[in-house]
Parts: structure tokens; sequence; C-alpha cells
């Protein structure tokens, strides 16, 4: 039997860094390229504590259907707790709970984008997110990232050349893949830009709370006078992400919207693991647990970026990050970057070669993404080391 | 600001039982509108001894980021069971765990689903299907359910005339809304139009574990010797709906295609409930839990029909059902049924409207539908005798 896909589904690859996982689940092989929390941030005796408690206290609740938007108390408790900490939200907005971060850019993508309209995003953006627009037969345009976030004047051209784009996405804090953090001033040019072009913004925050140098940054919600940001926030980086818990808050009508997908969708996210974040960030130290997590990571990054200097440098550049879980790195010029990533490969050593995050992935980059929070520091050090002889051998 | 969305989600409304359910809510009303498991039927106790054991034993597997496809003991388990027990399945099937099933109409109508093409499903049925459909702008067609199953002649009447079908969606054990069981010789005359006329079938099988008398029927799939079947198995009502875990079988191209849908939506299904299933699946005994479940239905649908005879009859009609948690109502001749379901609200008591089951919700219908597994014994007499006294007062 021929088997005929939907159009927007058609050229729709599985994601090249799965591709890459094939390699990275060899033992033998060190794994600089996946994007999980380090082992020991997760708080594990406490969720055991609290689901053992909740199994006690209100089994039939937690095993029974609940409804689309997600936990009354979890939906309550983050309002007040955005608003308050990180003035994020306001009367015109709603929130729902989803399951993990990647189905809000499914959702809002679902509930905005016709075949064909435009999706701007950095470039390089997060890989996820970018198939999560294609499949939607979303036409996705890439404004370079700089230094400081989105080079704005690119932005402003791509605007003007897409009429049809219906939002802006961004990861404006430890961005996934370049590890840029956007400044204050391009975060108010960018929804300036989004008022002037009437497009909305999708605000992706997953690794917001995982500063741990310089100093913090409203995010562009903060400015949305306008009703124009989709704000997307996440746990899997700060609690768990196989629990799969985010929440997205946005203008009600768009909540609404993102709502009836859901109810056709996974009609609502798992209750227990609702319950478990609600009861951890409530009856808990959960700034403290950010604080612990800041710690782990501001460690693995620094010992990361001393051993990119001490076994790669100068052949292998990289910025420095201040938040996060991801250093990009460029090859020298003349390196052929894929054939450098195979031949990773081969001295056990695996990263994500660049491309893959470019909207079009047949264009060239010298970059490569490397990521500290999964490996083990002796890992971390064999692999970097293994790229800097590899480099050096060229 | 003005929201413009998709054109595919223009026109979807939020569901017309969820707006029941406002009236459900009312603590003074009976409800019999939900399709809620009976709260007798969690195996609270086996559950709560698995996830302690899990957070002992394993706990980074049970939060840390896992595969698209799903837990691989938990498929390879699956796979083996269904083939074994039921004959589903073969060497060019695939399977992989969704966040329930309908995220499997979600994903088998994003893969294979343009806009504008139809898909052909019972009338009435599932309305959360017939909104997963909607959400891609899909053109409904419905086919008459008799008492043995959709009218097989008018199925292919709407094949005919509809050469853009892309699938035909069924519910062939005791169907949702109408209770209806499709007869073995429907089931292979369904397979064979579909063969004649090279569409595929999504097969919906969430309460076939739940048949309480008559003799077992081989599933649609059993037939599958093209490859042209989608299978669609949950955990929803045999182990819990709040843990979110289900399962598709289908042709390896169209999981393939599904798997791609799942990395852009939410990645992963939790895999805290993955677990959990597999270890309730292979160390317990899920065949008496089962017959347990049976043994819980039976009685509750026994008593439910009695309430009918006695409180109903005989202006209120049903057809006798075998399994599952629905049976389907019927008003006599001249009775208005909105206006019904809308006096009921009064009478205290909530029933869903046949309309919202149908393609067209603004045909008309003179069944409603109603639930006995939610409602205590006690509610579902007062429930009743409140429809009865309703309607002997027209």
């Amino acid at each position: 039997m021929e088997y005929i896909f939907s159009d927007r589904t058609n050229n729709l690859k599985p994601s090249a860094i799965r591709e890459i996982f094939k390699y990275a689940a060899d033992p033998t092989v060190v794994s600089l390229s996946a994007g999980n929390p380090s082992p020991d941030a997760f708080p594990v005796k406490e969720l055991e504590e609290i689901s053992a408690r909740l199994f006690r206290e209100n089994p039939i609740a937690l095993l029974q259907y609940s409804v689309t938007e997600g936990y009354a108390p979890l939906r309550a408790h983050l309002r007040k707790y955005m608003k308050e900490k990180y003035d994020i939200g306001s009367d015109k907005d709603d929130i729902i709970i989803t399951t993990g971060a990647q189905q809000i850019m499914d959702f809002a993508t679902k509930s905005l984008v016709n075949e064909g309209d435009v999706v701007i995003t950095e470039a390089p953006s997060f890989i996820g997110s970018l198939n999560s627009f294609r499949a939607y037969n979303a036409r996705l345009v890439g404004v370079e990232v700089e230094s400081d976030g989105m080079n704005t004047d690119k932005l402003e051209e791509a605007l003007k050349a897409n009429p049809d784009t219906k939002f802006i996405y961004t990861i404006p804090n430890f961005q996934n893949p370049s590890g840029v953090t956007m400044s204050l001033e391009k975060r108010k040019m960018v929804y300036e830009l989004a008022q002037k072009y009437n497009v909305l913004i999708l605000e992706d925050n997953p690794y917001g709370d995982l500063r741990y140098s310089g100093e913090f940054l409203p995010a562009i919600k903060t400015f949305d006078e306008d009703g124009r940001v989709i704000y997307a926030g996440s746990f899997s980086k700060v609690i768990s992400p196989g629990i799969r818990v985010a929440y997205v808050i946005a203008p009600q009508p768009i909540i609404q919207k993102m709502t009836v997908c859901k109810q056709g969708s996974d009609v609502h996210t798992n209750i227990w693991s609702q319950m478990l974040c609600y009861e951890f960030l409530t009856k808990y130290d959960f700034e403290a647990h950010l604080e612990k997590l800041r710690s782990i990571y501001r460690a693995k990054a620094r010992f990361c970026m001393d051993l990119l200097d001490k076994y790669c440098a100068p052949e292998i550049t990289y910025d420095k990050i201040d938040g996060g879980l991801f250093i990009w790195c460029r090859l020298p010029d003349g390196v052929d970057m894929p054939a450098f990533v195979r031949d990773a490969i081969d001295h056990k050593v695996c990263v994500v070669p660049g491309n893959a995050f470019l909207t079009d992935e047949t264009e060239t980059t010298n970059g490569f993404r490397i990521n500290f929070s999964t490996p083990t520091d002796e890992q971390l050090e064999k692999g970097i080391k293994a790229l800097g002889d590899l480099i050096k051998s060229y």
C-alpha cells in the first residue's frame, strides 16, 4: 500500500539531532549533543515525598480525568508568582498548563499560522521549535543572532519583506543553541518592531532561571501593552523534563484557541505531574532549589569554558555564557564543519552540527553546539580534549 | 489588538460537552454527562506501590527526558501482548506510546489529512475525535449507526460521493455515544469497502476490554492484510485516564510520520506514567483487574438499564448494551430534544444532547447520551427518576 501524507507533513524529516543521538547511544562515545538537565539537578527526595503523600491523601484526583486548562491551584499560583516575581501577565492574559513547552509551539502555530505564513526566528534557533512550525508548513525566515541577540536591522528587513508574518519566535535568555542573551535595548526594539509591523511575539524562556552570572533582564512580555506576546515557561530545566509540565501566559483569546487545540490533542496534561509541581513550588523552598541549580550549572559551565580554553584555543572560539546549558563553538575558516562533526564521532565525541539549527539546513555555518549539563566532568574533559586534538590535527 | 486565527481553527468552538460540564459542576445537579471511569475502578494500591518503588529504584529515569516513541519495554510488551491476545499487529506495523488516545486522532489527522479532505465517521460519534479532525479543517461526513454498527450501504455511498476521503473513523466496540457494537459481518464489510475505495481506517478501541456480556469480536485491525488500519488502544478506561497513556499500532510509514508529529508536539509521553503502566501490566494480574472492572461496570450498567425500565419506559427507549460506559436514549416523536435537555437541568439532572455527537451539530436528533460509570448508584437512581418524571410531565 502506498501512503499519501498531508502536504504539511510531507517534507518533515526526523530531527537531525535525533540522528546524532544514534551515535550518542554508543557508550564509548562522549555525548556533548544532548540538552538534558544534570542528574544532580533533580529534587528527587522532595518529589518522592510529594508523590507518596498525594497517593495517600488524594489518589482519585491523581488518577481521574482533569480539566484541559490545567490544575487550577497550579494555574492560580503561577499567575501570581510570575506577576510578582517577573511582572509577567496582565488582566487581559490567561494561563494554561501544557505537556512541555514544545506543545506551546505546536498549539500557537496551529492556532495562528496558515500554511505558507511566515514565522521569523533567530538563526540559529532551537530545532524542536523549528520543527513544530514546519509541521504546519509555516515558512521560516531566519534572522542572524549577534552577541547581544537578534540583529534588529535584519529583523526589520525580514518584517518588511514578509507582510504575511504571524509571529517572531525568540529565546531571549541563554538561547538554544547560541547561548546568547538578548540585551534590554534589543528586547524593547523587538517589541517595537512587532508593534510597527503588527505581528505577535512567541517568547520562549526555558532557561531564564538558570542565570549564573551577569544581570537579570526583564522578559519582552513585561513590555506587552498591546497583548501581542505569548510567553512560554517550563519546568523541564528547573524541576524535571520527564514529567512534561510547562505553562503559557498569553492574551485570553489566544489562550482560548490554544485550549481548544489542547482539547483535541492530549485533552489535559498528566495531573500527577501538575500536582507534583504545585506542591513543590508552594510547600518547599523553590528559590533555594533554583540557587542550587545555578551553582551546579555555574560550576559546570566554567569548567567547560576552561576546558575549551585549555584544549581547543585558539582554533575553536566561543562566546562566554551567563546561563543556560549550551555553548556555541566556531571552527576556523576553511574547516568543513559537517566533516569535523563526523570526524569527531570517530574521535569518540558527539556534538550537534550548527546547520541543524538553521531555518534552511542546507545553509553552511562554521558553528556547532556543545552541552555541558548532561556529561560528567570526566566525560566533559575527555570529549573536549578529543575536539581539541582533532582540530589541531587538521 | 485584533487576533486573526488560522483558517483551520477559526471556526473551532469549545466542545458542547464542556458547556454541559458547567452545569454538571453544580453539586445539586446529578451529572450523567461525563465519561469518567468509576472511582472504584482505579488500582490505587498497586499504582501507589509501583510509584514508590520506581522512585526508590530508578528516580533519574523517572524524571529525565525520554524518547519520543515511548518507553521501550512498554512498547515491546504491548506489541507481544496485543499480537498474542488479540492478533493485532504485524511485522509491517510499529507501535508508539501517546499522551492519551485523543493524541492519536490529532497526529493521524495531522499526518494524513489536508484541509478540506474528508473523514467519514459514525453518526453519532465521539465528540473529542470529531474536534480533533475539525482542528485540521477536515470535512466530516457522518454515516448512520444502526444497532449492529455503521450502515454499510450508506458508508459505500459516502465513499463513492467523496473520492477525497482519507480515512473512516470507527469505534467498533460499545461505541461512544451510541453504545452500539459493530457485528463481525460489518467489520469485514467496512474493511472490504476501505480496500475497494482505497482509504485508511482509524479504529478506536478504548472500551474493548470492558465487555461484560455477549461474545468477543475481533478488531478490524485483525483483517489488515494491506496495512490500512491505524489501531488506537488506551489505558484511560482500564488503568487511569489522568496518567494519559495510550498506544497506536499502525503501518510503519504512518508510525514514522506520527512520531515526527509527536516530536514537534509534546516530545514524549510522561515517563512515570509509562513505567507505571508497564509495571502494572507485567508484574500484577492485569487480567484479574480487567475482570474486576467488568464486574463493576456490568452491575452498574444493569442497574442503570433497570432504572430506565422502571422510571422512563415506555416514553424513553434505549438499546441494551454489552459493554462500555454509555447508553443512548431516545425521546418519543414530537419531543424537542434540546428543550428536554435544558428542562432536565432544571430537574437537577444533566445529560448530553445527541446533536453534540453529530458531524453537523445543527442537525436534529431525538437521542441523548447517559453515562453510568461516574455517578454513584444513589445519584443514578435520583437522576434517572428525574428524567422519567420530566418525560411523563410532557
